[in-house]
């Protein structure tokens, strides 16, 4: 079905915000990130998408200020990329969504799950430390833990593999070669 | 460009979500249920939409729980479509999705906001009333307002028009004919 890249006509918040992180992909991509993806070469084999699409999204992302793309090889030219603060803010969209999906959408119960770096205690559904009960947890202080520690699953790519340990988001999750 | 409609392979709650929710013009149909509308013709004339569209996505968030479909007129037969539970549990993601289009994608500002219907205090970033400290406020409990109130805006169909005044979430937008 052809549809408009546009949600002409919408006056209304949400329809600019699915304007940019609507398509198909871009919240993935944007999920990422936060994990502390940062290399092309990562996001191609963690999403397995084509090359096209992804530097498409990289591209959108970039341009709407969600990421910046720094150098951080000159020779060969290598550059990364990494969420701004308006990317970050994007956060607790993000792990409501993904709190929904775990709980209506997901049979077998989820594979990750995010905890309060601070204290260890699992984030509730409101992206709050049911703890410390200060307000919501800003990523850089969430933690991403696996359900099932050190099993890979079906996955055998970088960032799979990482992601089978606990890891603090937004912090790089591999070494730059 | 051909992209699956399935995320395969990510083994994600956040990926499940969107297998759902991220189809384009999905969460527009939701945030329109949560505002109260309710019957087919509101939705296509607010959302301009093709009717097959429409019909598509008023199936695939029926056939997953997301609303119920309910008969109100026998002759002639007549449905409408209401949000389930777990359909309104999908409110805290749409709140953060479009309060962060109205911070950073909206340079004219929102046109609407959303209040605390009990105290009449508008929520915070993270869908919270910050005078009543009772935690996340459910969407029974918001009232959506026109920034500028009674200004129909460009748009003449009968929920556009409803949402020029202030309107509690859920409750039916406009009557029955």
């Amino acid at each position: 079905m052809a549809l408009g890249k546009d949600y002409e006509g919408q006056d209304c918040a949400l329809a600019r915000a699915l304007e940019l992180v609507g398509e198909r992909w871009t919240l993935l991509v944007i999920r990422d990130a936060f994990y502390g993806v940062c290399r092309y070469s990562d996001f191609v084999a963690h999403l397995g998408i084509p090359r096209a699409v992804l530097s498409d999204r990289l591209q959108a992302l970039t341009s709407a200020g969600v990421l910046e793309r720094r150098r951080y090889s000159e020779s060969p030219p290598r550059d990364e990329y990494v969420l701004t603060q308006m990317g970050k803010e994007l956060w607790p969209a993000l792990h409501a969504l993904g709190h929904w999906g775990s709980r209506h959408m997901s049979p077998d119960g989820p594979s990750k799950f995010y905890v309060h770096a601070g204290c260890g205690t699992r984030l509730n559904a409101a992206g709050l430390c049911p703890e410390c009960d200060g307000g919501p947890v800003p990523p850089e202080d969430v933690e991403v833990r696996p359900v099932r520690e050190g099993r890979a699953g079906t996955r055998a790519d970088p960032v799979s593999r990482a992601l089978t340990r606990p890891h603090r988001m937004l912090r790089p999750l591999t070494e730059h070669a």
